[in-house]
């Protein structure tokens, strides 16, 4: 093997707001041996994803939180170099959550095989794998969206709103996106055609930015920010309104409990409607988003973007990264 | 006929904050005359809602707001004293939305008739109308309530909280209210079997007292009042939590935007549902409620109250009562 030593990430101090490099730990470790039934996985890409923020803390939700000193985790895809599974060859390739590191012995029913064939593997992360689906879910079972309404998704140009945006356009919707930078905004509208996008960094008046963007109002929020971006979409909202929540990537890092405008009132007078979803809620519905997102793809109706960072060594920073609204479409970490 | 003018009450002024008694005006006109179609109604109750504060403002919502100088209106019961509709006689009692005043002269299709032998006709303001309505709708349909599932109530000594209670119980749940006073607290429980309520008034931690009431959590949260309550509530909801927003009344009488702890985080982790529902939006069901009620009355498994307040002098008190919380059950003025 190239590499003879198993490196590994580890979690040694949990963040108080913005987590920094300090907080992760690289260590090394035997390469494991597959047992009965395993498989041994060299890993390819690794995901970070904002929600990995909250596993940082020591609170309950509906994932564990990250345990200290041990190995952080996350939707992985990785080739089998080894097998004590039937079901798996040498070769395969493989997609699961999977530690941060470089070889993982796996039980066969932790990962699933994948067809590179059918698109690149990375894929699985993103586009056709959690990102995807939770796009695909969020707008379409809890948004609703109606041909001729108005979808706003903020965070538009990461992994899950530039998938929210297209999928507004592919419904007959006006697809209105934000973005941390006139790159972004430009990729968002010329690329993946959005019919607006605002740069919330940058606009004198956000509310009258996203208010010229949405002239006919907000009929969908798709949030994947929360904060001011979505204050301001708030008093946007027409009535019977839908708010599916994903994200709060703008309050992960917040200490204590963060203040705003109270949405209660918008929500009563619009009879609008949020729900934070969770994704697994449709686990048995996986292969139907997959397969029309798939298709999509094939009929050059939907693009995708990653933003690749080399080098096991380098995922705190391509997770730190997602903060600072560093990466386009996808942050995948390819592991060398 | 008793009385050769008809008195109404008009909107003089649009309140600022709190509203007080100088915002409405007692004025006489002539007795309208009924034309073809129409019959002459004598009001006999009023019905006055915290809804009506927000129509005292000059902003777009679900309901175009008072007019300056026009007679408010609202929910209200009366006879027809005479008739130049087919389908009334003279002594039927009917109920519609009708302006503040003695006489109304009101189109057939505007009212409709009431059964007395059903109920007391005040019940088509309350348990059998809108707020009945409301309970039923918001609790059956938004909050899905499951048979163990704990659901708390604020404003549950009003007209809508103290139905949504009782449903709860009828529907195998562990029903907890939030009122303003211990002889209400005292009420709901022992008169309406709620589990628990709280006095949030003389609670030394809301938190704490209501943490101590939900010894599993919340699973569904009806909303009427909005405020410290309902962030006290926020921070008890269960994983899958479903939140029918049906009153913010804790908000109505703020000046600017109210603001307090983002709930989105909370939604998020525990994907959540918080849906400002319309009971417009289930006209067509209303005859399957109001016919659930009264089998629910009959069978002494629900149980209302009314606070009346005699003479129509005496409406803009009776509203502003609301906000004082000096009603138990539903509010109604009796006009003489």
């Amino acid at each position: 093997m190239e590499q003879q030593i198993n490196k590994r990430i580890i979690l040694v101090k949990r963040p108080q707001g913005f987590p920094d490099e300090t907080c992760f730990k690289i260590v090394e470790s035997p390469i494991p041996a597959p047992e009965k039934g395993q498989v041994l996985i060299k890993t390819k890409y690794l995901s970070v994803d904002p929600y990995m923020r909250n596993r940082m803390n020591d609170v309950k939700s509906y994932i564990p939180p990250f345990q200290l000193n041990e190995t952080l985790q996350g939707g992985a895809v990785g080739e089998v170099i080894e097998t004590m599974s039937k079901n798996f060859s040498k070769g395969d390739f493989v997609t699961g959550f999977l530690p941060w590191q470089h070889y993982t012995a796996a039980e066969e029913k932790a990962v699933h095989k994948l067809d590179p064939r059918i698109a690149p593997v990375s894929t699985a992360l993103g586009v056709l794998g959690l990102t995807g689906i939770t796009a695909y879910f969020g707008l379409l079972e809890i948004g609703r969206p109606k041909p001729g309404e108005t979808v706003v998704v903020s965070g538009a140009a990461g992994a899950v709103g530039m998938i929210v945006g297209q999928i507004a356009k592919i419904k007959g919707c006006r697809a209105v996106g934000t973005a941390g930078s006139d790159r972004k905004v430009k990729y968002l509208v010329d690329e993946l055609g959005f019919d607006a996008a605002v740069n919330y960094k940058t606009a004198p008046d956000l509310g009258k930015a996203l208010q010229a963007a949405c002239p006919k109002g907000v009929d969908v929020y798709f949030d994947n920010v929360g904060g001011d971006i979505s204050d301001a979409v708030m008093f946007l909202i027409n009535d019977s309104a839908r708010i599916p929540l994903c994200g709060q990537i703008a309050l992960y890092n917040t200490v204590g409990i963060p203040t705003g405008p109270r949405i209660q009132p918008l929500l009563l007078i619009h009879h609008a409607l949020v729900n934070g979803f969770l994704v697994s809620n449709y686990a048995d519905r996986f292969e139907e988003a997959t397969a029309q997102l798939a298709a999509w793809i094939k009929e050059n109706k939907l693009k995708y973007a990653e933003t690749i960072i080399e080098g096991l060594e380098n995922t705190p920073r391509a997770f730190l990264g997602l903060f600072k609204g560093e990466n386009l479409g996808k942050q995948l970490v390819k592991v060398g």
